[in-house]
């Protein structure tokens, strides 16, 4: 199957029409094909403003004059070796919090059950829960990586379920990941107790703050990849960059990575059998120029390009041993 | 009791240190005062993003240069009749929407109980409900005067508890306003279906749509204060006036009054005995030049007004009546 | 043909996934439906900047709440009467500044050539000559319906083909518009030149300046109306109402009319034989508010609103005379 | 003499180059003009932020699309009748707060001497007793007409001298301006103390609040311009109108006319003996759409063909009685 | 004494109410604690716009989610062994600035006085001299450790007392900073004059321009930490930083330090005995997404974690020999 | 000759005025001049909106602060080498895409007839074929320089003559520049199709890819300067930068260099032979905080010491042998 992919008559540099995810085709039940890309629109109105909700069509937006055909980072030609649509937003009302994780949930429980590995657009980080328990119910228990600012398994408030900021720590609680082959990456800034990172570990996952990352680089995430082993979930928090190289995102924490960093250790989890994955934190409403949206339809560009790396390398190496012929 | 007002030593043309409204004092009990001026940073996500919740502080904020010692409009020193103070916000943690309502509904209770009349800075529509719930519990129903460009009555996200719309619905439902002591004014845009305004009146409730309104003038407001009769809930959400004078706000509907007209409808509550209030809608993040805030911080000045002129008028008038001396 | 409209299960209250206008089905051939709203990203770089060829997709996405089942003002259930599609846009490259017109004037064509009325969403000016081309090649000269501050007839740019500021002047010169039935209103500010009024109206042409119509209000409307006689063409440029109510458009008019003026006026268009109309001028880069796009989609949805009137006049009147039953 | 006007080859369509004002000559010693449009970037950094001192290069910059050549609303050639050119800026560096109105005063002091009527682009209010100083030094007490949301007379900060509030106050101790001549207009919003538009009216000056102009009209412009008698000065901040026309600005007072209303009243000064005026307060850094900047430059074209009307008359009624032939 | 210190049970994931800098406790008389936060809204209008004088409330405002508990790069829980309060700020009218900073030179001092350590949030680099003396009259002759794009010690503007720029020239002519313990540090861009480095390292002080800090690193700050032996005053311009990571600032100097790097320069300040701080230079009206604020209400936390550095070596040092037990 | 330069007395500090670039004196016939600064308001409205046709001017007005007599990185005093001008910009009118390119040809010609430099101030990457057409015809084939985030010479958009995108490959075909002595450095992002690096090498441009670049360095720069051998064009696209250091401009590409990366890359072509130079790209529209602006003018100011640098080298060596003395 050729399947889906960008229009190359008239490609991205013509922003032209409803904006679908670099213009790939709308389609409203996307069974068969390898990857669909879906707005997760949580917003439950924690972050700083600026719409969580919104962001998934800023990212559209933002995405129509990306030139995705061929990623020279990673020497492909992506859609050769994939075909994706855009399967349009999960049916999520503004407002109807306590509505939206099991709407998500369902959304992309159904795109796990016809094989297709769903590329979410945030939303804020309520989003993740959903996605993981989607993911799991299918997949089983999950190699986490994520990229983000914080360590987001604190749980501040104790009293509102699904909340933003506990999703890793009842990932686990509920199994849905697995901390051994888990690898959250980045986190800096404050603390709300001097205990939070050691509590982490102490479940097994391992972290590494962006002070040890900066330091250490592409190897880090090599050894997460290894760490791995077997299917995975890619989740980028915008908020993982400085503030400078995406300003319209949540809780801003200063003395992060530049985008090129950030986007070389993305590119890094190569070899990743990425079975999930989402870019989240997009608050349009307060980057009038838009470079957060911007860096968001890259990295997705970047993770679309590491499943077809993924595939490309199935596919040389032929039929698994024990395939039927 | 002269009791609380801002300083006029140095008055409110030193925006200097941290803001609180008009640079009242900032008081946690404020019990013996008349009025207390109190956040409701309630924010459920659905607005277009902003951040409802950081209005209440934008409000404060926009209020440091009002110079609010003297009221020409009214020709009335305010402060020589009433004792305000800012309470600070009700404990609302961002993203805690299930857990916001009844926090922001036992703020407001405690204030009610002590006999002082809350002055609430919003917050997205949800917040409505919270207050008429304190206030209808010690004063019984209110009459509702509400300027807004949406009903607010029709309850289009049905599966979700105290959301965003149904306010004035659940109120009527729940006894806390008296739909024929109530008229709610400005409503103007599309609606989701044909009978929307017809099932609101048919509540009983007096419905003024923004092009009525523009043609009658105060003289709508004068009627409503009269069928008001008793205690009354002011509110304003700073959609009601067309989206060039509140540019940070959520729904936006093109068409409406200007300030100076809302201004001046608002004004004419004049004798109206209000016992709750608030202002609402305000997203600061959207709007850089801050011109929402300060029309909010003005509705709030003039509101606190309003309740100066009924004691003013009440001290003119000497004891009620039947009064021990 | 009952035909499409707006989703009414899970109305515009939910504005997730791309953007459509007003959420109407996304159709590329809309051959047989009433009215296809289609995007004209013409954008020569003229304008103070702010992107008038992102100004389609910015007036959908500001469409998305607009609720717009009944239109109250008008008292009509739009889609009632109406089948209604988003055509997508005109497939103008950005940059392709001698290409865009042909570009656009073909899509149209089409639209009219398959009985459908085009509503144009701008773009800058100087899409305005593609569709009246495109239009009266099909329905002979047009009456023509100007809100605009600008009398757009001047060609202060006489080197360039098809330039913003003289389409008007063209229209005339080829014959798409019949100035004895075309009213142009609004226009203020200063001029080129003493005689530029004048020499437009030595053409035909009624000219109303916005102290004139601000005078003598809806009345010049209805007139302008009753001169059109047949087959209309209503274009209404952002920059018709003052700055306040449309930051994000280009050679601003400082003293102009209010949203609420506006819209009165283009509702007093009732009656008129519209065949093919547009909103134009919208740059949503300078504008981080978004009340431009906002009033843009207001001002379509009152458009397609007086549309339906038509329609729905003519059905109560029965088919006309002589028509086969 | 003919003299110095804006290019009519390429007219202000082509806002190209460095910007002066309406594309002016820029002339250093413009001695034997009519008017010099001057910039006074005085900004003691009271204002909410924006940058006062950067205000005159906005409003040159957006005054380059005005058009100027024939203004309708007063049915005249402007600079038929009038020599004008830009003299650049007073020599005002930012941060000189103490030199900075002595440097104006000179600058300014020099265009009387020359016979040069100044028209000042501000520049916070601070600005305004230097105008005072430099024209009453050469015409003797004025005549001021002020529309300003603020009385500007009541010195809320005391301590410190040239102040921004207390310009009003001292011209009138240091005689420069005849307070029974003398109209301001437009005051509304709270005030510091009750008694601060009796106290201004004592001294003699007639106040129109915004209240009361808002219901009298033009009218009120006209017994303003009859009681000026002879040499008058037109102040205009543009804080005058609703923060929705001018959100670039400082104390923002919401409840003010609209640009429409501001810019009738002002033409309501014809017949007006102009010897200085001013348009002040734009603060361009708080208003990303440039809205504020451009009413600016609307109300100094204005102006100018305010001064050319008076020229025009006088021309056309012949050389004064007794006048050397 | 334990002391004050943000609230631990609802911690700053809450920013509601009125901010106070990490929700500090407001105390007017911080006498006893160990450091006041105290904010300086000095404001000249030499800035490209954006309110300094608003700058100390949007650090506040800022500062509200940091999470300050613990500091996980200097693994310190910091108010364990800091009590620290909220002083407000500085009593200065907007616009007084010729008594600016003698007020708030005598807040400060009455900080010294008491043995307080004053964190200042600035305001623009006119208030650094008030800081200087007042912490030298009571501390004698301090080091300079300064951050900062530019050298501050030229005096472009010579007519002008206590102007922006000439404050570290000053202080070294009143004798309040020893030159031969002070570093400045991250000069780049233009120079008015060749000489202006060469000049200020004439007097002693230790200059390290940009280019020299980035490829020598945290060295320079242990050697400057070294050189300054005793007393230390530590002042962050925010201008320091590349403006992409600042860009509500004052004169922006492209091809700065990120902000990663620029608080890993910062907290090589360890060690040194800092009885004084500050940082300034926040415009917050030009910087819609708020970064600027965010990166200096981290710098002011990274500023008080060292201080509580140093307490906590002192404390497990015991006391000083020779102290009565 | 001494020639033109800032002024001295009255240095940048002061921002007062109409902007020229760096307060050079705008001259409108620079023949004798060393350099002239020309802006190129070349805009097909391609970019993502923000008005590149008011580029030049908000890099002049973003360059009067710079403070440009002494040069720190290159320890040079520019002016001392080299005279100067403003020469405004060619006569290109807003909407003219057709007439742009041969306008904006001919007032480079003529500088460079004359024996002068131009440094254009950009516009879009349209302007770049006019400016190596007008150089070429004087100079002969040229040595290109471009640091840019796109090839440029893939002509995405075939069908429009002149149009962004492919100017390099029209300068190769033209024969303006000699490929074996011109290095394209920075390229990074998606690209059209796979071959695009390969097909430009294949012409013997040399390719140097952002990746590859921030390995090598300045070392890449060196060789780019020797191989050009003779008379050089450099070309600097804001773009070139990380997003985050010019959010104001157009195809945003993230991932890139740090403004401190650019600039010291732009500072190693010391010793190349520039005969003509630009730098493009700035909208300023959409990036409120103006650092794009301010960024460009920091890249002029280096391009004009690297022109100093060549002249103080020339003027160290002497007279080349064979001049007349």
């Amino acid at each position: 199957m050729k399947g889906y992919g960008p229009s190359v008559a008239l490609p991205s540099a013509s922003p032209t029409g409803s904006a679908t995810f670099l213009s790939l085709p709308a389609v409203a039940d996307p069974t068969g094909v390898d990857v669909a890309v879906i707005g997760l629109p949580g917003d439950t109105g924690a972050a700083e403003g600026g719409g969580a909700h919104a962001g998934p069509r800023a990212v559209r937006e933002a995405s129509l004059t990306l030139r995705p055909i061929y990623n020279p980072s990673q020497r492909l030609q992506v859609f050769e070796h994939l075909s994706v649509v855009d399967a349009g937003d999960a049916a999520v009302a503004p407002g109807a919090t306590q509505a939206a994780p099991a709407a998500m949930q369902t959304a992309l429980a159904a795109l796990h059950a016809g094989g297709v590995i769903p590329l979410g657009l945030g939303g804020d980080q309520t989003v993740l829960l959903a996605e993981l328990r989607a993911a799991a119910a299918v997949r089983g228990p999950l190699a986490l990586l994520q990229f983000d600012a914080h360590i987001g398994a604190g749980e501040p408030w104790r009293d509102e379920r699904d909340s933003h900021g506990g999703a890793v720590r009842r990932a686990l609680d509920e199994g849905l990941i697995d901390p051994r082959r888990s690898t959250l990456m980045g986190m800096r800034g404050g603390l709300c107790a001097a205990g939070e990172y050691d509590e982490a570990r102490f479940s097994g996952l391992t972290l590494v703050p962006w002070d040890e990352l900066a330091q250490l680089g592409t190897g880090v995430v090599a050894r997460a990849v290894e760490l791995a082993g077997g299917p995975a979930f890619v989740s980028f928090d915008v908020d993982f960059v400085d503030p400078a190289f995406a300003p319209g995102t949540g809780a801003l924490e200063c003395g992060g990575p530049t985008s090129a960093q950030a986007l070389a250790l993305l590119r890094a989890c190569r070899g990743l059998d990425i079975v999930g994955a989402d870019v989240l934190g997009v608050l349009p409403g307060i980057d009038p120029s838009h470079i957060t949206a911007r860096l968001a339809a890259t990295v997705a560009f970047e993770i679309l390009t590491l499943i077809a790396c993924a595939r490309a390398a199935n596919a040389a190496a032929g039929p698994p041993a024990g395939a039927a012929t």
